[in-house]
């Protein structure tokens, strides 16, 4: 048994954390959310108080927030954990933020003499859940290691990408190529759709060729290819626009800081920008309704 | 034993040639070019000196052309075969043209009581010579079915993507969307390295999660990474920048008839028309080498 | 006096021949629209039954026709003028249509000793009723010379661009450079009112500074900068966006057969494209309103 | 005659205090660089030993610094302008930086009672020296009219943006579509010529049509077009590349910030990224040496 500090309860902290208490590990919650406690409570977790209440005397520090600033505040903030924690637990970031702050955190945890990981995820609310999240896990190797058995509590994949950032990076550059994969499907579908050619006939060949991907295989954005995906019952749940955005801007905010082109990926970020311009409730509509961008006559069905 | 009379037989139509030999079946051979007869009619073919004696008296004709002008010449010209054949042999084309020029023939064969299929395939020389391509194919159901015992002497897979002129759809909405994979995945890959990420380690990364496609997983552009694929032999051998070129080409005009948006094939040709100017070699390069645009410091290894 | 002969008398043809007309010119007239001619016979034009009965006798021959079909027949046809005119008249040919057929055109003209050239126009209806058009002319410099005082008849500028084709090119280029304008200042304007910042305030400094162009100085797409522009007017009148779209394909095309790379261009296109996909009036306007594709709150207004 | 304390004495600030100092004012100066004294001094500014005490009992503080860092540490750092100075002079920035930056400026000047100006300049060093820069102003109207003895002793025109930051507003739309002109128009002028046109008459065709633009009529950059121009003095001088990339930066931050889409900016700023990493000399070059990039034969002129 780990006693874990996990600090962020929220759609993605939440579930994480019922699946740490399901393989028997103690869990110290925090959240400025006071209305996400509950269930965890019920579940066996117990409440703190404040982030470093919840970090104090634990072998394990997880936290899951929502963007650079708070991720800053939370470890390197006169009152943050770095400058005020006694122990020495492992530190683990769950967060998707830039890979400059991960960077700045890891230095200054480094310097105080605390392990520390970048962990970003992948597999949405839904493997939060499942307990199916895959991490992309930057830092160490040997810590990495250390902190295999508590990640695989939660997920069941663990990659390490390479230094402090390295984790970040990857999901960066995994979403930009997703969102181009979407796109690319997308499209391809819609003009394959004018030439008469049905979608699904069409999927079955891309899924058998060279055309072949993660989102034509498992994500398919022409509703009614396949069964069990936000396309077939009206872009609902899944990865929303806006998220993606968001991801797609990381990627611009970092390829502007290394002189990187990343022609594809701005041009799919301005795709969305004007898609979510034109269409009111496109932000909250799964990555896949990109495919009405591109086949506007599906608005009608 | 069916017989077979082959128009075209080049770098593609050879080797299929010698795949329908060792099914059993006769076939006669025509091309313009006189060199390409002699490893035929070693194997069994018989020679022709005209198409239209290739395709007398046999019980299904193929071609294997390079463009619209010659595909259009042997079915329509005036000295064509649907204008002077007697007989009413079953007419594929597996060139890949326009579904324009297809659907033309088609319309011309229909009137004169030809069953005719277009079947553009893919797998390039390696599934040609291995008998592993996979036909796209458009046109009525029943000649399918007709067709199929000779087709899968030459590969594996037959498709029946629709109506005539489909199967050139269906080809061509694949690779707009493989060029989009390729030029995305090196985008990404070149970010990933920018950032100091190791090209494997990201590509184990993507490959387990959203962004995971048949470029990073099998063709994978950074040199390296995967054993037997182009990028990691110099870019030589694989799929030809400047057959991409062409092939993205028919997408662009094809988009153009039917007022289709494909903004990420648009700027993937122009991306390779770039590459291709600056870099004299690159046009005979394995499209994987569009990785050294992203990456130019992959040149001097 | 000269004698001009004058085939394709629609909503730009019309006007031209009112112009030669009030120049003192003699001119003879055919088009298959016979709703076309009551207007010119007022104005003192002679009716013609055919192209050749229009062309038979004249010093000079003008077209101006919709496409490249179209022109291919009227002059390379078995039954075209090349082919049938006893005399040797300067034939002119003032429609946008390809480099390719007018120098197919001019090839067999020279072949039988006609002087030709192909000289597209520019200024739109507005400018063929004023006699302000711009001719942008490709073929021998003599020629122009000869030429010019028919052409002057009906613009104000007389442009020789080069060798046969030329004109055409000349055309395609700036059409192509004027999309990118307006798309440009579109995305400009749109992008500092979402900062707050007025769009007529904006206007005046680019036009004093480095962004100024033909777009934001004469044709400014922004509801109310200009007074007497479409976009003034609800974007009626003007250059519609499917005729801009048209040209641009004459671009895209072209680029394809010379291996040249126009990523602004391409892109201009798809993004008409796709805002023509989104909106059903958007054909008809004025090109000036691809503003509401980067502004949709416009619409409202 | 009124007194001013400039900090910033550099490439852009010297030429400017030069024309403060012509234009009878008494100036005062600072700069982290000491070298940057001498010729000003000489001229007849006094030299002050920090940013504080150039700006002590001056009528106007101007400061023309590098990035936002640097100005947000001269106006707001704690030992800074507004925490510590007495007097209440009025405050201008001359800087290129965000808008976010100098509407902090603004609301913290503002609580302490100083008015306070965005006012970034076009022109250039060029324009610097001769004192023909323009001024783009954010902030109150009154304010603004306050400054302009001051600002037109050193520039030609004052223009009021609007409240403050509509000056950084109005000077990042105007060069981002001035980078779009410049690749709009070595596009065009490339097609041009893979078709055997003149660019010197193909400019002057689009200087008379709707393609006409800054670019194309004043820094063509086709090399001979224009006499004294950076293209035609191997694209030495001018505006960097790497200038201009750095301000297509600050609008893709803001675009990013606003939800809003510049696909156009976006691509020329992606395709200056390539064009860089293909030439190692192109960050230096004038942003008109984007010519080279869509024509490489120009550089083994």
């Amino acid at each position: 048994m780990i006693s874990v500090g996990f600090i962020g309860i929220g759609n993605m902290g939440g579930p994480m954390v019922q699946n740490l208490l399901k393989a028997g590990h103690a869990v110290t919650v925090f959240d400025v959310n006071e209305a996400a406690y509950a269930p965890l409570l019920d579940a066996g977790a117990v409440a703190a108080t404040t982030a470093l209440d919840a970090a104090a005397g634990v072998d394990v520090v997880i936290s899951m927030l929502p963007n650079d600033k708070i991720v800053g505040e939370l470890y390197l903030g006169e009152a943050g954990l770095i400058a005020k924690l006694q122990s020495r637990p492992i530190l683990i970031d769950c967060s998707t933020v830039s890979a400059e702050i991960v960077r700045k955190v890891f230095q200054a945890a480094e310097e105080r003499g605390f392990p520390f990981l970048d962990a970003p995820v992948s597999g949405g609310v839904m493997g939060a859940r499942a307990g199916t999240l895959s991490f992309m896990v930057g830092g160490e190797k040997a810590v990495v290691e250390d902190a295999s058995i508590v990640l695989q509590a939660m997920g069941k994949r663990v990659f390490h990408a390479g230094e402090s950032g390295a984790g970040q990076i990857a999901k960066m550059c995994n979403n930009m190529l997703a969102a181009v994969l979407m796109a690319g499907t997308a499209e391809a579908l819609a003009l394959g759709s004018r030439n008469g050619v049905d979608a699904a006939a069409l999927t079955e060949i891309i899924n058998h060729s060279t055309g072949c991907n993660f989102m034509s295989e498992k994500w398919n954005p022409w509703p009614g290819v396949l069964p069990d995906v936000p396309s077939s019952h009206g872009y609902q749940g899944g990865f929303q626009v806006a998220l993606m955005t968001k991801d797609l801007g990381l990627a611009v905010s970092n390829a502007q800081l290394h002189g990187a082109a990343i022609p594809l990926g701005s041009l799919v970020r301005n795709l969305l920008m004007l898609y979510q311009s034109q269409d009111a409730q496109a932000a909250k509509l799964d990555l896949s309704s990109i495919q009405r961008f591109f086949a506007p006559w599906l608005k009608a069905d």
